[in-house]
């Protein structure tokens, strides 16, 4: 079934007129026609059956039939990178959002060579992978800024958990135990740290064990490129009970 | 460092020709001249320092300095998928490589599109992504049979583990529980299946459950693409201890 991400608010029985690129989607490249049926959905209303009642390429009208999945936001789970290259920062996003991030934050280190992001882009990625995973929420795409600012305004709320492969790492059922024997960090939300190619540098590893609570984490005997890492990494987070 | 997977035996002190392949790589691209080193590593030898005796486009000379690293076997795991698109089918035999997979078995199921998959390059793949991610032995990439011969053939050291999106999957945690308390179960060597898009039929299904000690495992709430279930499966397989 065809799934798309909605800006307008979702209520049994609106009539509303599509978007430009929604329209062109539906009715230009995927042919649907009067009487169609697709999902609408956002993290705030849920999922809704929706019928095209006037196709057209540009502006179709369509009708809220009424709400087949309840509002379910996906639980916080930040992920802290460095740009790569343009198509592996996008598989990096897509992958991300199919894992569960809700925040992907992009950071430059002393090793990282790209200093840019299009956010913009990788906005679009997101939304086009929440489509296909059956996520209500697109994850937030957040611009670049250096790992020192990020640390200086660094949330409290927010457990960080650094990926490391050099044998500093725990696995993630000792840091489990960490987090189940303490109170406040049970109460944190996981953050993960995946470091650039070529990894984080002496001072910036000894910057995020500075943080309260930081953990790092073991993902196994291979080195494994950034945007493995990724996936690797939040498979593992999503192992957390919480 | 360069690393090169190497099919000659490996002894201290050794000289020999490289290949026309290794030889373009690492005089032509890679442009390094006599006396430069690199890394050139097998399962069966481990890991050598090698040196650039007299470099050549296409049968350069090397000698072996010394082992570096011993010989060390990644632990026995299966994966049993079904072909994807060419540029999709390459990155899960990469992503697997990385993983740990040690043996790559592409099955046709009711709902699979392709239905041959090209074993030579997928083994290409398979080096490089080992050469990348320093391990020492390649995964073997087997030819594609159908999911009902697979089954008929299935070797009774393997323990199915079928990835299953549908709300019958069990969580990592339950399965390891399932494991460790069965002896039988505790000595075999997981075998992760990753169905199609579209998933595996019901009839096949209820043919992977009636294999002995067969698992259902969850891999998390959303709609995983099938190369993304390939990562996220087998990190979580290799959560398990053994």
């Amino acid at each position: 079934m065809i799934r798309l991400y909605a800006k307008d608010s979702l209520v049994k029985d609106k009539e509303l007129e599509l978007n430009d690129k929604d329209s062109h989607y539906l009715c230009t490249v995927m042919r649907l026609n009067e009487g169609d049926d697709f999902h609408y959905f956002n993290e705030n209303d849920g999922e809704f059956l929706a019928k095209i009642i006037k196709p057209h390429k540009k502006k179709a009208l369509i009708k809220l039939i009424g709400q087949i999945e309840p509002v379910k936001k996906s639980k916080e789970l930040h992920l802290y990178l460095c740009p790569l290259k343009k198509d592996t920062t996008n598989f990096a996003v897509e992958k991300a959002t199919e894992c569960g991030a809700t925040h992907i934050h992009f950071i430059k280190t002393d090793y990282t060579n790209a200093t840019r992001v299009n956010v913009e882009r990788l906005q679009a990625v997101a939304k086009e992978a929440a489509e296909q995973c059956c996520r209500l929420d697109i994850p937030k795409i957040l611009d670049i800024v250096s790992l020192e600012k990020a640390l200086i305004e660094w949330p409290d709320h927010l457990c960080p958990i650094i990926a490391a492969e050099d044998g500093r790492g725990q696995s993630i059922k000792a840091i489990e135990k960490s987090i189940s024997s303490c109170d406040t960090l049970n109460k944190l939300t996981p953050a993960l740290f995946i470091g650039p190619e070529g990894g984080f540098s002496d001072y910036e590893f000894e910057r995020l064990s500075a943080l309260d609570y930081s953990q790092f984490l073991d993902l196994g005997p291979l080195i494994l490129r950034a945007e493995t890492a990724v996936v690797v990494g939040l498979s593992l987070l999503n192992t957390l009970e919480r």
